[in-house]
């Protein structure tokens, strides 16, 4: 069964309210699939488990995402990580390929999969003179997971993305997020929406913007922070926490990463996306991040209304755009659904153990509950 | 009589012990003065005033900056203003001149009379194929000050630069700050800093790092932010003040710029300095910037530790620098202090009156205190 | 009388054909204006000249420019230099203002000036909340020039406004370049267009794109290079003509900066626009540069075939973009075009002689064709 | 037989004198390792061949790269392409892993592969919350390479990079440039080195920098370029060569990519290389590059001169490094060498035909040399 979200318990995550599903998936066109792997348990026996790992694969577009291409950009607050594919990304400001999440040692096989993925679905690559670079963003599970072992395979990428699909999408220990740590407690993958009205006078009618109301989604691979940093709704519960959480783990953990993929159907360009995405970072520091030196803090984001094809004869496009002095409430948006996220990734996970036994705890939702409505943020 | 600060009212600002001044001016060798101009009253007459504006000089390093350079970095979190000279810090990761604050239309003049200052005291200037270009930022104080009629004089400029000096800075409606306005409330300067220990072993003696306890400062030149946006302490006191704040002003004002100068005798190199200034950014964002399209929000960073000559014969210098994986500390503390001086510029106001008889009051700091004992964040 | 330029002697320069003027004027709506400011002989005495130095003023769309802005972008090859408000443009992909050009020391004058200028033209500057960030770039002319005095005054600025027109471009020691040196021959301000067809079919009718045929113009305002480095045409002239030119300066001079301006009527977003600032910088570097540690390299780009309103009710704007992989032949046309802008500011100057009499010879222009004759580069 | 390189057929690079074997590899420490993997003919059977690739390893600090990191830097001049891993090179100013170049599909495999192998070198890895992200550069050489099947495995990683050894460096149709075309000509891996001598007084003795000679190496995955375009020493060939060559190829081909690698001895900082890595871009511009839209063109550099431990005690580290004023013969140096690198790419190899017979005759040199001798390029 699953737990309740953090808003279904009260806690306030700003005034914008969300989308449907409170997911990614609420912007229409974007499906969300996971591959969970977990495996075996006891000492760590390198290529042969524990395994606490997965795949989780964001289709901004479906299986024409190659063919029809969205707009993308980005922001790297801290790049002690990676996200393969990000630097076309930045030049093109195009995303061409599934987004795909993962442990750090899988991102080798699992850009590899989805290269002979949208090979075989496109039998022109490497005939034509076009080629495609995939996105693949990690964090490191290693404290859980055998990562040195290398266990996604390409069914598992498969597996992701042809599940991906609209809907309330999985949180917690589930997917690329499986072995992953928020604030030292179990659960990596969250997600949030918000529904945005912007101001001002519609063109004429039949365009992508035909509408002054936009969706914009978060979904984070959450993997850092350690307690005494985290915050929610402001309210800096890590003080409270940390006492009783002491002692916990069987070794310190590096503050770990996030990677964050920002969606909207608001019409922006590639640099109104990577501003956007800047604020997805100013959320992540209000839960509590100080963007560690060892902490991948890395943000994609794109929007689904203007389609790039790949093959045109046209010598020019015609686009709707938002104008840059619309934006703000998407930024306030983006930061509300950033935190959100993080705060969904961190209920929705159930105690996790891992490799030499290691064990990490489900976050103390009552207790975090409990806390927040003493003190007047949780009515 | 200057107003308590946030700290002595019990405001709570993270973990980090502030410094003796808790002020920019706790790094050694940095100083800091102001030329406020504050003339006229009623109507305005451009050229003629009401005049609310000012000069702020920050000398990293007293009258020997442009011999003795320091290294410098910084971050742009939204580039919607100007700090003159930044592409030279980028490029270089040096800083030779003092940096100066001031109004958005005085960064002309401000620039100019910088020049003259510095080619007056060193005149092989424009001898010698040498030339400077000096670091100025700005916000708009349009809405208290005749900012078109540009009343900032090179005695002004002159003054704030000669009068820099350590110890106790002034703060609010001071300086570059005396027409800003922060969270829709008077006040424009504030500072604080925070001291820190890094681990490790040192190297041997009688070097910049011959110690491990740094020092971090802040000054922000605030002029951003809707009362509704305000948090402090990381609770969102704006939804508590907006209702009574509603009409206080005459015309709707944009969300206007927060520039920031982190200072530290960290011995720091450029890309480590541009790092901490994304950070300060994060403590932009807790207080509820959400980086507006109109709020030019930007970070200059200096370190102290290492100075370059500007004329040598040497090939190579020899410089120690903090390792990158020890600068944490610093990170968590130039958010805290960023936070506090925010904090700092809101509580140090008055009530000011500019053109027009447009009236910003000053923050209800009793209000505020009560609203946050309330709810167990002020004991 | 004026000197024949490059392509008149028969230097090739690509394939491409120039515009009508052959100079950034090309591009329909582009005006540039220059005000030259030459006084004095003899010894330097600060404040009293000799001057050799200048303004000039391009304006991207006339008087019009504040209330229609165009798109820009820009590249910084080497930021040992100042264009200020790029911060701006690179930020919100907009150019507001005129781009002004200048000597070091006067980009603050020159700001000044220009902020005043606008204002009195747009009195709701300073009334609401709106207010403007001009772009000025400069090289340092201290070799000829009496840069500390500082002797550009508002007059000049304005007269290089209002003088702004289409038409042939005045280039050599000009505006802006009176007193700056080209490969350590005199002469700054040169230009050059070309004429480029894009492929690809035309959406409909009545649009900015309704054509497939662009121009692309390019002017520099060019202080920068040694002889012994100068290439023209791809042959490097300079170990020609360094040995001839030993001992002519007094003292030896910097390398200096060069600032370039490109201007199109091809609809290209920022990221385009900042893509083919880049390609300017290969065009530099084609010249002989090597981006020296003291040398600012910096490109401004704008579009004129959207112009983006100052005050819109809509939320949203329609614009038509060329398709990024259909850049190539600009990219290549702006490389040509630098090459003969950056040539022809060497050809047209005459001898220059200024401060403590320092004397910069004009380019041997027979010798060079001579030597570009006998190896074949010139029929 | 190997041919004979381009200095040695008399084309001129500038003026400095390219160290023992005109390598990478003359930079002491840095060793280079090439697997080619020829096999098969005729018609495209994807998994089957025919396979024209392979792998090339440079490691900057041989076996101890892992533990004793150098300090790294680079350059995108254009982003269509993809060097995984150097978002943390940027980020931390660091390389910890070997350098790999292969072909666009490889990437995944490669960085699986290099992963794997470093973990098993490391064991470590996985158990300490220690991972490492894999620098893979990469080209499409789809034209001759059956880049769907993905033929480079494990062991060609491996044998890259244990063959790799100081000393002369195969050049042209080898390694991950097997498949590659330079100006549509076959060949792709080329290599160049400078010696350049910096002026300044030593500090004391005993330290990294105790010499004022130093080296820079260039070594280039290159696979850019029309014919048209090429040119050598200055001089525009590809005008020359472009109507003979004229339908050579079965199929048009993209402009395609280069990948760059600098490596030097002289104690830079991450900063300085990267500036230093555009420089390399200019001298790809020389070459003809006009940075297609389609072409990766990335640079990656390196300092072997300080060692940065993974793993210390110490709070701060003391590094001699170059002053930035002292920079310009490096860049200078860099721009020759990276012409250089290119040409020996396009004499070394000879004719490769690939998938679907697709041929790619080798470059006429003989044509070639005597085309420049008559124009007096050679003497």
């Amino acid at each position: 069964m699953l737990k309740p979200r953090a808003r279904a318990l009260g806690i306030p995550f700003g005034t914008y309210k969300p989308g449907r599903w409170n997911a990614l998936t609420d912007v229409p066109g974007v499906t969300v699939g996971h591959t969970t792997i977990v495996r075996g348990e006891g000492a760590l026996k390198v290529g042969k488990g524990p395994v606490r790992t997965g795949v989780t694969a964001i289709l901004p577009n479906g299986a024409k995402i190659y063919d029809e291409r969205v707009i993308g950009g980005g922001f790297v607050l801290n790049g002690a990580g990676e996200v393969s594919g990000l630097m076309q990304v930045f030049e093109w400001g195009l995303i061409e390929t599934p987004i795909l999440l993962t442990n750090t040692y899988a991102v080798g096989q699992v850009a590899d999969a989805t290269v002979a993925y949208l090979s075989e679905r496109h039998p022109e690559i490497g005939r034509t003179d076009d080629v495609v670079l995939p996105i693949v963003g990690e964090c490191d599970d290693s404290f859980l997971n055998d990562i040195v072992g290398r266990h996604v395979k390409p069914e598992h990428v498969v597996a992701a993305i042809e599940t991906a699909a609209t809907g309330p999408v999985a949180e917690g220990s589930v997917g690329a997020g499986t072995g992953m740590m928020t604030f030292e407690y179990a659960g990596g993958i969250g997600t949030a929406s918000r529904r945005v009205t912007i101001e001002g006078e519609l063109l004429d009618t039949g365009t992508a913007a035909a509408t002054n109301r936009f969706t914009v989604g978060v979904l984070v691979l959450s993997n850092f922070g350690r307690v005494i940093d985290l915050r929610i709704a402001g309210f800096p519960l890590g003080a409270v926490l940390a006492p009783k959480y002491a002692g916990t783990l069987k070794r310190p953990v590096n503050v770990g990463s996030i990677i964050t993929v920002v969606a909207t159907d608001a019409p922006l360009l590639s640099h109104q996306l990577s501003r956007l995405s800047k604020r997805a970072a100013l959320g992540i520091g209000r839960m509590g991040s100080y963007g560690s030196h060892y902490s991948g803090e890395i943000v994609v984001a794109f929007s689904t209304a203007n389609r790039v094809p790949r093959k045109t004869k046209r010598m020019t496009t015609r686009i709707e755009i938002l104008l840059d002095e619309r934006l703000d409430p998407l930024y306030e948006a983006v930061i509300e659904a950033t935190e959100e996220a993080i705060v969904n990734a961190l209920f929705a996970a159930r105690d996790m153990k891992g490799v030499d036994d290691h064990f990490v705890p489900a976050a103390p939702v009552d207790d975090i509950v409990s806390e927040l409505k003493t003190r007047g943020f949780v009515k």
